[in-house]
């Protein structure tokens, strides 16, 4: 039965896509694609490429990164809507997104759009955060310990309430609200307890202790923090 | 230089492995694996198989599953200085480890023995969670959302507050706490927002509304329960 496939390429090496997502590229017909701005394959592209078929058709789509939500669903829509007309022309489609399916991934709003209309595959990949700690060889989490991952574009006091209860937290995007959360951290003295990582997996990887940082600190864009509050880093 | 390969190999189908996996399989001299209770190889190796070099060394090696920690870490360190002495003999060195190395997994404890005595490598694997979201195609986490990962043996009031504040909870080992559980979900009004899949990825995987469940029911061990505020199951 023609299928649409759903497909996490992880975070960013070619050799962090399971056999899964290689052998479900190999397979498909016609591959949706995020297309990068300035008309490029992304980023999710260049990773999965290693693995297209000569007979793979790229489609190259433009998911825009706007504000605006309505202008957002009429994309997702007309895109959610030529997949499934491929699918029932009997075609296997796949599409592709950075790190895990499931993960803040722009995926899951074609999924909801799609729904019941055709079979639908999703094949999970590793997740930025998964990739972190296997790049630092530090335990996300252990026995009957707590992982909290929150964006840090999420509300302050939720991101307040997350630090008090759980023994590991993952703050997402730190760069944008970074003297905030320092300063949240400092409140709490967990400054030790908290590393930074720039540009994860990728050739430019870096790692900070928080503690030598302050809150004036420019960070990069792909910036995570991990908190272990039974950690001194 | 030799190395030490911590090996994530994901949830349970040796297609969940990455490629990445899979090459460091394929190059690694000598392999530690766990021991099933009956002497026979664990999940981990039976997932990992397939890809094993003729030549490679598998040393099966029995971790306790006992409440004493004293027992449990006198066996970890015993195992640590035994992969010690191979890398530092100069063999690549790899242990196999279920979902992802970094998450609940006894490769942190060995890791945390060896400390900076060898070189040593993670291999991110695919978790358990991120296969049970992806085997169901249900979103773990959206736009500013916050996730949740908590084992239900922890602490009863902790799990209360991160039911409050987190959009999305992944409760795993939920089958030996269900009844508290399900109480707590059942006066906070949630039972609509929740689901729970048995056995995931394996053959007899098996997915429930919590909503068609009551405190009575009796799960398999390997059972996980997905509440998603925003979601109606």
């Amino acid at each position: 039965m023609a299928t649409f496939y759903g497909i996490g390429v992880g975070p960013g090496d070619s050799e962090l896509m399971t056999v899964k997502a290689v052998n479900t590229l190999k397979q498909i017909d016609i591959l949706y694609a995020p297309k990068a701005h300035n008309d490029q394959p992304s980023v999710a592209e260049k990773i999965a490429s290693p693995y297209f078929s000569e007979e793979l058709t790229v489609k190259r789509r433009r998911f825009p990164m706007v504000k605006d939500l309505s202008e957002k669903q009429a994309s997702w829509r007309a895109i959610a809507e030529e997949i499934v007309a491929d699918v029932k022309a009997g075609h296997d489609v796949g599409f592709i997104t950075l790190g895990d399916a499931s993960v803040y991934s722009t995926y899951s709003y074609l999924l909801d759009i799609i729904g019941d209309q055709i079979a639908v595959e999703t094949v999970a990949g590793i997740s930025a955060y998964s990739q972190i700690a296997a790049a630092t060889s530090i335990p996300l989490v252990l026995d009957d310990e707590l992982l909290e991952i929150i964006p840090a574009t999420a509300d302050m006091s939720l991101i307040d309430k997350a630090v008090d209860i759980n023994d590991n937290v993952v703050l997402m995007k730190v760069a944008t609200h970074w003297s905030e959360i320092f300063e949240l951290l400092a409140s709490k003295k967990l400054l030790n307890q908290a590393i930074v990582i720039v540009n994860a997996s990728m050739a430019n990887q870096q790692q900070f202790k928080v503690a030598e940082l302050t809150k004036e600190t420019k960070l990069p864009y792909f910036s995570t923090l991990i908190l272990k509050k039974k950690y001194q880093f």
